[in-house]
């Protein structure tokens, strides 16, 4: 936070990947940034899924936003959480102090979007954060554990039976990993009847998985799916969830304790809370400069804007890079005197595994399936994670579950964040200071 | 659970080093034996402490107890909490089903022991499970975010003066561990004005650290510890802590939000909770066979536990790992109608470490200070981790940290448990399940 006035003083909320990139761009230029979060951490949620599938370490996919930024003297961190925003004092208000700022970029991500659905906001796991990440993880631990206390088998079913919905990269990627590690790693932990018992089951409302992918993709990959074992019904609809089971608009009804809900995201209420003109959807509406409309000193980048007049673009991390990327680049531009430049997303491809040794990837207009498909996937995501060290870490976590057809992380920790506690009992849980 | 009439049933209470060296001497044998343990994981005590320092991921130092004895198929698991016992009809009474026995082996470990400081129970961080060393690590972090948000000098000391009472093993080695993480990361993640506050106090109320150990080793290890920055206060007796300050018995009051009480453990409270004969410290009495007095069919062992007419053994690891064998070698002995022996403790030594290279070991009547030593440390607590994969894990994030002065795991993860929060708010922090 240094005070030299003649300084161009940026603030970026958020640092997820449209805010981190931002970040990236301005640093060791002529001007002083500030990213502000609610986490000290940067979180690469690509692999969000592994950690709810108790492959990787929650530490394995976060990184500290200060040791990002290190190198960077103009780059400094405040760790608060956005109230508001005084446009007339170009002031932003946190929980903590006030934030002065002459550019801010606003880039706070999404949220679960669960459509309405009655039931799904109380009794539905989300994916979209790393507490959610390990509150799902020792959910699914503690079902197993509940289970083998268990004597009914009708409890054992229930308690056994793991749904997902939304057929996705998230939906089908969680539902691979989670059918790997019944089979693999819980089918040796757990008594035969009672490893038996346990199902993965996943729902998308669409007649296949993977909307958008190339057709071929979607039928390798709805094979490669049944064939770890997933139960996949397409026209599948959700039309309740409850603490113990989920219902389909068709009338078919399943007992469970687990919905993990990947269907899909929406703007993070912020954007709307900060008063700046959105659309019916919830994005702020930015011009192809990827500013604000009418307020060129506030640009926004990342899932939760759009740009006015155009389709919204996926909401997936290459478009927050690239996004987030320009917003600084446009920032840059105005301070040389240049005019900025038009932002076009540069569609690399897309890519999703289904499990050890499948994917399936659309890269520079060609197809890849399989284990060469599977290779890439695994490449780009270590390419793109942040920090070295996690990387390594990652690495030695995949290789150990790839040859040993293991799971490391099968904890339930911390033991408050259990079962279905929290969606059962919205009272909140104690916190772990005391003994017993 | 297996259900054969035929052989004998033994249940063992906790899965800390006690039970679970217990259970590793029964497995394979011709016994029925189930492991009961709230949580589905070992934890590696002696390795706590670099948790709570940033330096160790929580999961690598967890291991999950059903994967410890897959290879034994006589030894089954139960994650439940021991709730009572019902000596008459040989059955244990937990918060799921009860669970009858031939032969119960108790071992339920320890907890802190505030000594009935003022105030200490509220206010003092624990360092007795991982739910305590991720919530102090948490705190740690947050402090100096608080700090560097805060405009008061005065408030940022209080933030940065982080100490620690007691100065046996526990205490000096996290007071080092703190002192060389804010030190190194720490210094580079902060600007030099906030940093520069950072302190670490150790308050020792005898006239010397680590008590027990050779007057040698004493010395060396004070040196070293005041090297690393650490400021000792020897002869130092807490009088008083409270939310924003720890006030000692000769009047010296220092204001901090960070009080870690390593002090002294007393045994579970289960001890006493079963109605089995303790001690009046709360220990169980056993004969020199690790049975409870006047009941064959019931064992203890590891921390809290007493032989009858000797003095109480340390309670640490080894005394608790050669306890548990030791029970389940009464029970074997016994099984083929053979007289059990008596149990006496084998001292390997003792070895306390002060961070990066240095440490103080007594093996075998010599003593070792320094790099060599440090060494030594590290080979035992490698070889005592249990799993190959958290060996390798753990390695590699010591050598990072060793090469690079670096720690990995600085964030605030549940961020729910963050500050003094549940200290100064007794009321709980909600679970992670809403978005915001």
């Amino acid at each position: 936070m240094q005070q030299d006035t003649h300084r161009l003083r940026v603030v970026i909320v958020g640092a997820g990947f449209a805010g981190l990139w931002a970040a990236r761009a301005l640093a060791g230029r002529t001007c002083d940034v500030l990213v502000v979060d609610k986490n000290n951490y940067h979180t690469f949620l690509p692999l969000l899924y592994q950690v709810a599938a108790a492959e990787l370490e929650s530490e394995q996919i976060a990184y500290p936003v200060r040791g990002i930024f290190r190198g960077a003297d103009n780059v400094s961190f405040a760790m608060a959480q956005v109230t508001g925003l005084d446009r007339e004092n170009r002031v932003l208000h946190t929980d903590s102090l006030p934030i002065p700022y002459d550019r801010l970029i606003v880039a706070p991500g999404s949220v679960t979007n669960f459509f309405g659905v009655p039931g799904a906001d109380e009794h539905a796991f989300r994916l979209k954060s790393l507490e959610q990440a390990i509150l799902l993880r020792n959910h699914i631990m503690g079902c197993f554990e509940r289970a083998a206390l268990s004597k009914s088998p009708a409890e054992q079913r229930r308690l056994l039976t793991f749904t997902v919905v939304g057929g996705g990269p998230t939906g089908v990627e969680y539902a691979g990993a989670l059918a790997e590690l019944i089979r693999g790693p819980l089918a040796k932990d757990f008594p035969p009847l009672i490893a038996g018992q346990a199902r993965v089951v996943l729902f998308e409302a669409m007649d296949g998985i993977l909307f958008g992918f190339p057709d071929l993709l979607r039928t390798e990959a709805l094979i490669a799916l049944r064939r770890k074992g997933v139960q996949v019904f397409l026209g599948a609809q959700v039309a309740e969830v409850a603490a113990a089971h989920v219902l389909l608009k068709d009338g078919s009804n399943f007992l469970t304790s687990t919905v993990a809900w990947t269907a899909g995201v929406k703007a993070h209420p912020l954007a709307a809370q900060l008063g700046l003109p959105c659309a019916p959807n919830g994005k702020i509406l930015v011009d192809e400069h990827m500013r604000v409309r009418g307020m060129p000193e506030v640009l926004a980048a990342g899932d939760a804007c759009q740009i006015d007049g155009q389709p919204p673009l996926p909401m997936i991390a290459p478009v927050a890079i690239q996004a987030g990327r320009h917003a600084a680049r446009t920032v840059l531009r105005e301070m040389k005197g240049k005019k900025p430049k038009r932002f076009t997303y540069f569609d690399k491809g897309s890519m999703a595994t289904i499990g050890r040794g499948a994917a399936v990837v659309r890269f520079c207009g060609r197809n890849y399936t399989g284990f060469f498909a599977w290779a890439m996937w695994l490449v780009v995501h270590l390419l793109y994670l942040v920090g070295f060290r996690n990387r390594l870490l990652v690495l030695i976590n995949w290789a150990w579950d790839y040859l040993l057809f293991e799971r490391a992380v099968r904890l339930i920790l911390p033991r408050e964040w259990l079962l279905n506690k929290s969606a059962l009992d919205p009272s909140s849980t104690p916190p772990p200071r005391t003994e017993g």
